[in-house]
């Protein structure tokens, strides 16, 4: 059996360590553009922030452990083409490589922005190692830096830019954070906190022009000409597809696959960041952008490439992030999702405290969540400082097992006064629906 | 309808507001002997190690609260008599309240130890506000405290002595922490905490013999004395059911109660530390001692006292506290239960990290999990300084719903790296227990 893995970001390197775990003799080719084995993308923000000390730090194993493992890893090498008849791979140095199985984790890249001057001195993003890296270094010598975008990574960003002494500015089109996740209400406690924290805010605008001779110097919004030193362009990532569209294999907005994750090639599997995956709640595909599944389809991929027979489950995408101190835990379709499908909803939103009432240091914790009028949790919205992954790990595995927010409401919690209140904040939200379903 | 509820605890307490809430017309009696409205009793160790300011911050709602609401409170009274049949219940002032229904909210009180000079002055349990107070007054002129017990209330009393400066010294019969709920190799990981934290640990023995003329100056533990001035007893509580005895109401362990909470007596409802209900795990009738359940029972005593008919579910009895800085979750069955019930089962240990492995401040975090041989979680138990509430709430819930580890090592969880590694401890821990179940 020889596996040929394409691409070694945290789906394409565990494809590769789970193949091996399972299979003791297979060749397993590991093929990754960039000049390292697998690293953190997620932590790329928390090094920018100087917050993990080092960025080799995210690099969660080296080249050599690879090799160990009897994993023939090829770095700084492209994939140019896949022959699906014939069963190859054509290296950028035109090297060939014949597979019996292949892993497509090809990844994402940023999602291109037009802007006129966008391909100055001064422009990032912060989509891989190195740009990250030069960016860091960029900020010794800067000021004033413009974060484009209002997403998850475009906040994680902007925290970091900010923790390290920079005047930093968002610019979004749209004035709602995470507006895949949270609706305008829970947005708006987002959108105080930043601004508590120092960051400047220019919303429902965009960035019409960056400025400079070869480096950025000025960016120019509506009429108004803001000095600018960096700009970071966080308006999300697109999956890197063009390979599998040459090859014949089928996609939608990432490349197709079956609950085996199979591609529309039988010998060819998809996983990461490039893979359309079923969605838990409206069961359309998506595709997840998310470590958790990266990872988790891997090792479904890597299975059943090797002859195995796994499904993988819907995805229900749970999102969490921290930026200074504030933890937001999201998942699910936002009213505007909802409304837009004509789904009937029941919605509660709770503000409670972190632990009991009476603890010092129990801090607010907000917590929204909206139901089908049968009680079945559509979305989950949770915002505070303490005690937000704990809830969403929570409702996150509860509804996966099918929980309603009935039997969410009646369940036993874990209370003790320093960790959590009596009742917890996501059955007090929980019994606040019901009450609006009774109606 | 008149709704008599005898304790006004955390049980009771709840068991009036409900009923409050339910029916506006009700009349309803809360009775409790004390001369405290309800207060939090998981706090008071907190209180006594002065991480929080004032005993009084512990009392939820003032005695107007209730009165606001038209619930007639009547402190500093003692029941002495129920009669079933007159539906009549006489107190200690000879006042005669007549119901239509009533609720047992008796709680518990701490187990009787028999030690030879245990009546003398120093000596202290921390079962109710009173005494708690009393203690933390007698802290001030004191230097040694010995705890005796080793279960949950032990270890934080223990904990609140050591941070008010005294040298303490735990004795305890078994060399194992929490042992309802903790195996030896995890009660090790306590052991070695608490002697980290400077805490004397005299296992395996007992005070025989407590000394000094009407102040403790001494235990005798074996042949050894050791200088004293205080003895905390926590030993663990039991039921407070000699009323329900007396007026003829059917008691086990604790005042047996049926899925709608209701006793032998058809008006008659139990609930709290007093009440005897089912358990998760086993399906024997336990008495759970936690403030949660305490809550969950009086809600639906309340409701069906009033005529509803809701269904009170098993208990898990899910259990945390935080001594010093690490938090202890735990709940199911031990491997000594396990074996002496002769049930077969697999199990796993874990050491993993709070959060993503490079980042900085990440904590151990050590998981145990056991199932039987079908993969159903029969014991949860997780210990470490951060993430162990996350953990514990997450599987208790999962595992209420009916999750077992096949689908807990599948499900997705939520990955932040200043939060969580991308695969989650409890979720290495179940795909462990996997192997063996497949063995």
């Amino acid at each position: 059996m020889k596996l040929v893995i394409i691409g070694g970001g945290p789906a394409g390197s565990e494809a590769a360590l789970m193949a091996r775990k399972i299979d003791r003799t297979a060749e397993i080719y590991l093929i990754e553009k960039q000049e390292y084995p697998q690293y953190s993308p997620c932590g790329l923000p928390y090094a920018l922030a100087k917050d993990i000390e080092n960025f080799e730090d995210l690099i969660i194993f080296p080249k050599e452990f690879y090799e160990k493992q009897g994993i023939k890893i090829i770095l700084n090498q492209e994939v140019k083409k896949i022959d699906t008849s014939e069963k190859i791979v054509v290296l950028s140095n035109n090297e060939i490589i014949n597979f019996d199985s292949l892993i497509l984790s090809t990844g994402s890249k940023p999602t291109k922005v037009e802007i006129e001057g966008i391909n100055k001195k001064g422009v990032f993003s912060i989509k891989n190692l190195n740009e990250t890296k030069e960016l860091s270094e960029y900020i010794k010598y800067s000021k004033k830096a413009f974060v484009v975008g209002f997403g998850i990574i475009a906040l994680e960003s902007a925290y970091a830019l900010k923790k390290r002494g920079l005047d930093v500015t968002i610019v979004a089109r749209k004035a709602r954070p995470m507006r895949q996740n949270l609706d305008q209400d829970m947005g708006d406690i987002v959108i105080e906190y930043l601004k508590q924290k120092g960051i400047n805010l220019i919303l429902g605008k965009e960035i019409s022009k960056i400025e400079g001779n070869e480096k950025v110097t000025n960016v120019l919004i509506e009429n108004d000409l803001y000095p600018a030193d960096i700009v970071l362009i966080a308006t999300g990532v697109c999956p890197n597809i063009d390979l599998a569209i040459e090859a014949g294999i089928e996609v939608g907005r990432g490349i197709l696959t079956n609950d085996k994750l199979q591609t529309s090639v039988k010998n060819i599997y998809a996983c990461g960041d490039c893979a359309s995956i079923k969605d838990f709640f409206t069961g359309k595909q998506i595709v997840s952008n998310l470590g958790t599944n990266a990872v988790r389809q891997a090792k479904i991929a890597a299975i059943n490439a090797l002859g195995g027979d796994e499904i993988f489950n819907p995805v229900i995408n749970a999102t969490i992030t921290e930026i200074f101190d504030l933890k937001i835990g999201a998942f699910g379709l936002t009213e505007d999702q909802l409304m837009e499908s004509k789904i009937e909803y029941a919605k509660a939103k709770y503000k409670g405290k972190s632990r009991a009432e009476y603890y010092p240091g129990a801090k607010d914790i907000f917590v929204k969540l909206i139901t089908n009028i049968e009680g079945k949790v559509l979305s989950v919205q949770i915002i505070g400082e303490e005690g937000v992954f704990a809830r969403t790990l929570a409702i996150a595995f509860a509804i996966q097992k099918g929980m309603n927010v009935y039997e969410l409401s009646k369940s036993e919690n874990c209370y003790c006064p320093p960790l959590s209140p009596t009742i917890d904040p996501l059955q007090i939200c929980a019994e606040l629906v019901i009450k609006r379903l009774k109606k």
